[in-house]
């Protein structure tokens, strides 16, 4: 299958992050693309293809106009107020407070857009997510036009940011907005499997009331596990969207056999539902060496995946999401795409 | 009038906080205790007293057990879990997000429980808020038992602190618990007035359907001053409540003839309400020389609002609020509280 990526990512380079109260180096760094491309050169999987560019009316099919306003010169305006450095929220709209009017203020527009502080604002995260959402688009793109699969390899990852807001490291929903673009592009039915080990809590958030996109994740279980706020098992969906959200939260620490025992799950429910095509939110933070997750896939495992990913015979999409430890993230990776196409 | 006191809010000592998005030294300091009680005995103002011991049962009739819960315990359990000096949130639920289920995780419940990064949770924030509601208790039985007037010196202050969320270096609402124990003592109506620079969000958001206390603010407008959600002239209550909320926004810089006008229309809402008691949110960031505040009023313009407020005719408690201007804390406090005597 085809790569698609652009260089462009590393334009978003984090100092550090807060992780949990305390102030660290970032875990989502420019390194966690060049092992996934190195793998896939030396896998010689297929062509790395660059994207196409993309009018942003692609990107608001999911993201708010006011929220995408902001986060395109959020980090100018930050710099021009006298921040030095990456910006982090310091204040936010908590139960019973108002979302609906906007501060002039920037510290709070920041706060009104994200939800965490482990997700640094930097000069360049805007250019790295907008490159990023027109590798997902491309890769769209590349399955409307009767390509299988392809690999979107980008990164900061997308499945934590929702309609309107930041976290998590993602800015723009990558595996949304490419959902998106294949239902306006003829699909009736699109399903995303999100197998990183958080919940894509920004994804379920955008379809939540709708049926014409299935949202599948298995992840840690929010009780312990981060995003916390979102992934239950109770969260079926809203209105139109009963019945299209599932969500299989998993013990830390849990069995690869029970992973793999939830990953049917979640098969058979995509089978179910018979899609046009597949989007594979595709963490390997389920890594057992992964510094801040608790699943213990081991590097072997991952093939498997790839191939009971492929039996489900759809057209597959996998976007990079999550994954941590950054010297196996190549391998990993690779290993799923792999096990697609072996199969 | 009497003070009642309690020098447990030494305990409460933040190291620093996030003001803005820039760490900075904590604005809400022992100091402007001390600064105000030197001044309450130059002034000779009346006896200061201790508080009484009052049951956990006189807050949970205002804030949550579940918060109570965690806040008792929240610096011993960072602690427990290694954490070292004070405890930020560093991730919380966003719309779309759930509030409903208790994560497990240290982290995910401070976030749970507040809306700001400027509010450090001290080893002792526990210790010195609850001896400052007990304060606010003994003003209430002080007023209920027949005195005219009281003066409850706290620190750290409370009229951001929500049902269930703590911010603005507010943990405890003192001026909601004191009004619920008013009512709970006979008053069947009770306003709180709340003259300080910034929103009173908590206060107004525990008693926003009800129709028993009407909440009157007089503060910076939220879409440029903190907390920036809460606050417009629009919110009037809700359900019960519509029509006993009343917000007063004036733009930052306003004069101080401004500010003196919108203090008249809220004390014509107050004297239309009729109630058995006033509270008075009793900031003084609204002096010319606050350090995070942009009104204007001089010393000398203090003890006219005392006048003011007295001229209703009401039994009056009086709980400090905000005031950064250190120095001057002290006489701008006690020149509201002469204001009211002298009248």
């Amino acid at each position: 299958m085809k790569t698609i990526y652009n260089a462009a990512h590393r334009a978003h380079q984090a100092e550090h992050e807060f992780f949990r109260g305390e102030k660290v180096a970032a875990f989502e760094k420019v390194e966690r693309a060049d092992w996934v491309l190195r793998a896939v050169e030396t896998a010689k999987l297929d062509d790395v293809l660059q994207p196409k560019s993309f009018d942003d009316a692609c990107i608001e099919r999911v993201h708010s106009p006011r929220y995408l306003s902001f986060l395109r010169r959020a980090h100018a305006e930050y710099q021009s107020l006298g921040g030095t450095g990456d910006a982090f929220p310091s204040v936010w709209p908590i139960r019973g407070m108002r979302s609906d009017a906007l501060p002039e203020n920037f510290a709070a527009r920041m706060g009104l857009f994200s939800f965490d502080s482990g997700t640094p604002l930097t000069s360049g995260s805007w250019a790295a997510a907008r490159a990023g959402a027109d590798c997902a688009l491309t890769g769209a793109d590349l399955l409307s036009s009767g390509e299988r699969a392809a690999f979107v390899l980008t990164r900061p990852p997308g499945h934590h940011a929702g309609s309107d807001f930041f976290g998590g490291y993602c800015f723009l929903n990558n595996a949304a907005i490419a959902a998106q673009r294949l239902l306006d592009l003829g699909c009736k039915r699109v399903a995303i499997l999100d197998v990183d080990y958080h919940h894509g809590n920004g994804t379920q958030e955008i379809f939540y009331g709708r049926d014409d996109v299935l949202f599948v994740s298995i992840h840690g279980d929010p009780i312990t596990e981060y995003p916390f706020f979102l992934g239950h098992a109770d969260e079926c969906g809203a209105g139109d969207g009963v019945g299209f959200n599932l969500n299989l939260p998993l013990p830390a620490g849990a069995s690869v056999a029970s992973w793999f025992a939830a990953l049917e799950t979640g098969l058979q429910r995509v089978r179910g539902y018979a899609p046009d095509a597949l989007i594979v939110s595709l963490g390997v933070d389920t890594f057992e060496g992964d510094p801040i997750s608790h699943f213990s896939l081991k590097t072997s495992d991952y093939p498997k995946l790839g191939a009971l990913i492929e039996s489900l015979g759809l057209p597959t999409l996998f976007v990079l999401e999550g994954g941590y430890a950054v010297a196996e993230i190549g391998d990993n990776v690779v290993g799923v795409l792999r096990g697609f196409e072996a199969r």
